[in-house]
């Protein structure tokens, strides 16, 4: 997927260990915080998660979260007080692995063009493990309820404001011809979320499903292409 | 709205005239066709569109629009029969308009990248006249509803498909570089849809509204400063 004026760019990107249960902190239900195995509660969010994007959290029901999940009811208001908690911790979950997925890059100090590149990359690739992850969020900015405030203040804005960190760098040090930074951020995120947002829509508008791999590939490496010459001086780029 | 590359753009679209009843033809109520005062009918369709917007067709009920919109629930059914048929017509009418506002442009043979703008201008002007849109729209696609179905084939992939081939003819007449108009379409559509319908999370990201004039003036200028230098040959539209 790297074909990019940036010619071959190296792995950056480690895929981070799921469910990095120390990195969730407070946020992790007192049940789990010291549980041995956590194989259970894994298939318990698992299912969930899948049931919440179809249903949203009005529809969903406890009931058939454990009957598809396979345990007793006992069991999973043990792990999760209530539905609301349940529903909370995979949108956690969630936000937290994007969190990792997106900004978990080599050290070294690389080009801002790169680490956008990099960072497109880690994007695609999260989305492409969690496919549940753009309607839940749809959901949740629907219905405009009390989740954003916090998706937004412990993982939006910060995203947000780091990447806008980074175009700004690419523009100081000229890398990056003078863009309006915090414009070209939320076209960035745009470029990619509303793709897969709208993928159950672009598959009809299209005829074809714009998530098989090789759509996937076209989509990135349309997307840098677009990138690579809206963004990066003329001639700072050229290999 | 209008500093690109291109210097000043003339005023190409011309606002089209609300609910150009002719055009929907079949898709007309029958109690609408020979009306002669549609006063009444557009307040009705007024209210439903906010009330449909803010609770979904499931929520929202009929009573309520009757009570908003002034009017006894004899006449709101006598001229639509079903909260359903009220719903699909609220959504018709909008699509008309965005596609009237979209493709509204002058005869003359501007190039490719005019029309372009232009057609990003008549959007944003659309959305500013019709803020409910997005909204609306994200609930059919969330509830994946039949409605969908139609939205696509009449008006989604029409408007997809003249986009391409406006992308297309410009990069043959060598007036765009070599992109890939598919996706480039794509992108150019979800760098303002994208913006619209996140406008509440953007809100809370940014800290400032989104929507207001100013903010919107810049979004504009941005996404036309990323299609002219991502989009243009290089020299092709210099001053």
């Amino acid at each position: 997927m790297r074909s990019s004026r940036h010619g071959h760019l190296p792995a950056i990107s480690a895929a981070p260990a799921e469910w990095e249960l120390q990195r969730l902190g407070r946020r992790l239900p007192r049940s789990l915080r010291h549980a041995r195995d956590l194989t259970t509660a894994r298939r318990i969010v698992a299912t969930a998660e899948q049931i919440f994007a179809e249903q949203g959290l009005a529809g969903a029901r406890m009931d058939e979260i454990a009957r598809v999940a396979k345990v007793n009811k006992a069991l999973l208001y043990y792990y999760f007080r209530s539905k609301e908690e349940l529903h909370r911790f995979v949108l956690e979950m969630l936000l937290s692995q994007l969190r990792l997925y997106v900004w978990s890059q080599r050290k070294a100090p690389l080009p801002a063009g790169r680490r956008l590149a990099a960072m497109i990359d880690n994007f695609f690739e999260f989305i492409l493990r969690h496919p549940n992850y753009p309607r839940l969020v749809q959901r949740e900015m629907m219905s405009r309820g009390p989740n954003m405030e916090w998706i937004v203040s412990e993982y939006y804005r910060p995203l947000h404001a780091r990447l806008v960190a980074l175009i700004e760098e690419g523009v100081a040090s000229g890398e990056f011809r003078r863009v309006d930074a915090r414009n070209a951020a939320v076209t960035v995120v745009s470029s990619m979320v509303f793709y897969f947002a709208a993928a159950p829509v672009l598959k009809q508008i299209l005829g074809h499903d714009p998530l098989q791999p090789k759509e996937l590939a076209r989509r990135r490496q349309a997307i840098q292409d677009l990138l690579d010459h809206g963004m990066l001086q003329p001639k700072a780029g050229t290999p």
